[in-house]
């Protein structure tokens, strides 16, 4: 075994080929078993063995500092900077994080899970080293879908005149997620076909210089290519082709579906245990491809990942051309649907809450001060759905309720999704989002209108007096549970519905104000310019009305224990009660 | 005269070379004359006049659809669109924005103000038109810096592979507001000394057809060029070289200083009215020259519009190394200052608060998720600043105090402006962001203290009783006066100067409670998601005090009178004392 006594990337630097071909051999078996038993990238992670390989065997990491975007494709490089443990040994898979991480290695240089970042960042650490004075190579590696986001495109223009060492390593493996969307795809494989020589290279039109590996999976001519690029004082893309999936039959016949995968065996390349379908995408899914047979005119859009409904390559086929996936380019996504809802079609763009972040100037610039009615669809949108610093669904509220024009709900059910989904497709007054709800929670059994076009209509679920608990979306259910707790301790609560989370039912919340003097607002989502704290500011001008926020703090969290964070911060419904209880006292 | 007998395109169909020559020289005399009256985006106009006959000769607008990037360049366009009389008649001169407008005319497909959205936008309407089986043209006009923007470049590639009718006219002047930055302007540059031949051509590189216009002021050229790509069932551009700022030699000569001018004597091209000094932006200007001077490391960036500090050419050639600018590519400045401070430098990445919007992401992932301390200076803050609705410059306190980990300051004079900046250049602990004041206003007199990192510390700058008036960043001097006010009327009112934006002094705040039964907050912002609505929920939740939360609702204004609209919202010191007075009784 290599791999257990690589400690740090210095360890490798004297290995023959052969052996090099060993360590990617125990790699591979490696990287195949821990995923086999918690699941993970194995796509990306597979094909980039050689080039890591590769990368650390050229490079004086963390001296010369390696940047990867996405960095979902960085299990090799944890395994050979101190923390191949994470990787042989099953009692500490849990160890490290699926990203890099500046807490874990210094050979880690940031946190990052979006993609298309890592050009620009790197650029920044090459132009300070340059200030400096310093001599360290600067290498990006970047592929897999993201060179089509705005960030890294951006990127590509700002280094092609920075005039300095500065080295992309692209990796090309003809796949996003789902399969590539883009005109340059059509170009780079005009490259792929011609060993590189192709015309119309984007990178030498962005001013760079340009260097071709035809095998990414060969470790020695990445060597070779590395080493020569090497301490380069102009910056340089190294186009590197790369098979993804490679060595798991699975996922080398099936790159989308191995992209990401939970559990399996190893054998069969059967999933352990059969996950549980969401019922919310269902029925999305279901919705979409009706609507699309009952109006030409309607459109899901996609970037990158499916329309975050997970819509089967069956289902696209379905949709045929009233499915557009842009690729990874979110603010396009929104500006086309924009454009769309202007020319007289019905457009839904899908992606996940910590996704549409990217989106904000073209929701406030493009879609509303247009107030183009188009619908967006946010899903992840829980602290119970990803863990991961990068990619929480928590913010969305904060973000996007405080745009002009667009109307955002939060739904509390299926029934109650589709209808609203369903409103607003058939409407074309408003930008509309909708926070799709968490899978995880119960439903409510909330009454579901049809009709959604009387703005911040809230719904009392429960009369009651003296308290009234405000439940948003996904904790409509939790603001029930914590009433009924509160019925068995003499207190009858009222349970409000609010759906509306970009206006408040001032009417409503007037008459609440008569006859109750406690009220609770309970969101999935941080509490700092969210819901609660315009309910809040509407009580806080009339005054005799305490009211209590709950929700999350303004923080990242990385890693946590969903049920333990909702704990700290009273998400539960014996807290809420017992909080109430304390209060009425 | 032509101009004033033309009511629509149609009219000017029929003309000969001739009087379309004769045309554009009443095009160009009238926009010198109403820009040398009313100033504005004299520069792009200039350069447009020829591209503008010559589109609306070929196209059908309305029927076609012609949409202008930016839309800065539109003034030729509204002219032959039933808007002369706003050119040529001085009395009407206000009757248009600067900006293609959904409200003036069909003709205007979007409100567009921001850059870079022109492709994406318009990729929408080609797709809907394509589900409705229409036939029209789907033309942008898209150049003078914005192909350097993430969304343009997302735009392009997308647009690679639609398959359909799409016509992008490339306005190639050489010219961003201010030079030109990236590689592909090195490119751009020998396509235009090849006449469009030069190998590696960025559009291409995206999958599009291309075409080559060498003299882009030479209507007839145009015609037959436009005529060739109408109708065509492939996306493709056509790259049209114009002069920015043609016919008026002072613009020729100095396309950065006319890009937009104030109004000015035609015969000399001196300035009417000499333009006041903004004394934040020449103290920061200062304040950065001696940084730089001092501390190698330091280094100013810039997205096109020269920092949003107006830095002049003798300041950037001072700064030398010290100066980046990236051109329009607000994400990559964004995520390339986190680079900057991860490695080792202390940068500031100064643009407008309505640009700033464009990097929500980038600014929580790249910047905040990472700590890095990089420095971010928000400029044109204030209701009072721009009153175009896509450059609005008051939702910023609701987008950037809600991150985590971003330390977002709101000084209230020059001296304090100054202070935070030294301090949070000098720290390396947080990102931090500055809402630079608006100059219109009055400074504050308070106490300035040098260090800052005591995070969410107020300062109680007038001690009274029962009312306490929060006064954020510019509207410090507001509440002030307020106090005065109210003083005169024997209430004696604690002011606050909060400076945090993103954390709440919760100490003081509980200590007011309890010796206040009314607070008052007053933000140059949208109340929804800022800071007053964040004191609301604080106090909420314990009882006993109100709040009243002074601000801007949650709305886009398009073209206010300042004055009107703060009156309208009560953002006046004698409005607020008879408030409090009214609700004190």
């Amino acid at each position: 075994m290599y791999l257990e006594t690589i400690h740090e990337p210095a360890d490798i630097r004297g290995y023959t080929a052969e052996q090099r071909r060993a360590l990617a051999d125990e790699m591979r078996d490696a990287l195949i078993r821990r995923t086999s038993c918690i699941g993970g990238h194995i796509g990306p992670n597979l094909g980039i063995i050689e080039a890591t390989i590769a990368l650390h065997t050229v490079f004086d990491s963390p001296h010369d500092k390696i940047i990867f975007d996405v960095s979902h494709q960085c299990y090799p490089h944890k395994m050979l900077t101190g923390r191949a443990h994470a990787y042989i040994d099953e009692a500490q898979y849990g160890d490290v994080s699926g990203f890099t991480n500046t807490d874990e290695s210094t050979h880690d240089i940031f946190n990052i899970g979006h993609t298309s970042t890592a050009i620009s960042l790197a650029s920044g650490l090459a132009k300070a080293r340059d200030l400096a004075g310093g001599s360290e190579n600067i290498v990006v590696l970047i592929g897999d879908g993201s060179m089509s986001g705005g960030e890294a495109l951006e990127g590509l223009n700002t280094v092609g005149e920075l005039g300095t060492n500065f080295i992309i390593v692209f990796n090309d493996n003809d796949q996003s997620i789902s399969e590539n969307h883009g005109g340059m795809y059509r170009k780079f494989r005009e490259l792929r076909e011609t060993g590189g020589t192709a015309p119309d290279n984007l990178f030498r039109a962005m001013g760079l210089s340009y260097r071709y590996v035809a095998d990414g999976n060969d470790t020695e001519a990445l060597i070779a290519a590395f080493s020569e690029v090497k301490d380069m004082t102009q910056p340089v893309v190294v186009h590197i082709v790369t098979q993804k999936g490679k060595g798991l039959s699975f996922a080398e016949d099936d790159p989308e579906g191995w992209h990401r995968h939970a559990p399996f065996h190893i054998k069969s390349g059967i999933t352990k245990k059969a996950t549980v379908p969401d019922p919310y995408a269902a029925a999305t899914v279901a919705f979409v491809l009706e609507t699309a047979r009952k109006n030409p005119n309607f459109v899901y859009l996609s970037a990158g990942i499916v329309g975050g409904i997970n819509l089967s390559p069956a289902d696209r086929t379905a949709l045929g051309r009233q499915y557009v996936d842009v690729g990874i380019a979110e603010e396009h996504a929104v500006a086309m649907a924009s454009g769309l809802a202007r020319g007289g079609a019905r457009p839904i763009f899908g992606t996940y809450s910590s996704f549409f972040q990217r989106t904000y100037d073209q929701m406030a610039q493009d879609v509303c001060v247009n107030r183009s009615p188009a619908v967006f669809l946010a899903t992840g949108t829980s602290l119970y759905r990803s863990t991961d610093v990068t990619h929480l669904g928590f913010y969305d509220i904060s973000i996007f309720s405080n745009i002009p024009n667009l109307v955002y709900l939060a739904p509390t059910s299926v029934a109650e999704h589709i209808a609203v989904l369903r409103w607003a497709v058939e409407q074309t007054e408003y930008p509309v989002m909708i926070r799709m709800p968490f899978a995880g929670y119960e439903e409510s059994p909330y009454p579901v209108r049809t009709d959604y076009s009387t703005l911040n209509k809230s719904i009392v679920v429960t009369e009651g007096a003296d308290v009234a608990l405000i439940g948003v979306g996904n904790f409509a259910v939790l603001a029930s549970e914590a009433a009924d707790e509160l019925a068995r301790e003499g207190i009858r609560a009222t349970v409000v519905n609010p759906l509306y989370l970009s206006g408040l039912d001032t009417a409503l919340l007037s008459a609440l104000g008569e006859t109750h003097r406690l009220i609770l607002t309970v969101e999935d989502g941080i509490v700092a310019g969210g819901f609660g704290q315009k309910v809040s500011s509407f009580y806080g001008e009339r005054g005799g009305v305490r009211v209590m926020n709950y929700g999350l703090p303004k923080q990242f969290f990385n890693r946590y224990n969903p049920d333990d964070l909702a704990c700290t911060y009273h998400l539960t419904a014996p807290q809420i009660a017992a909080d109430v209880l304390r209060e009425m006292r």
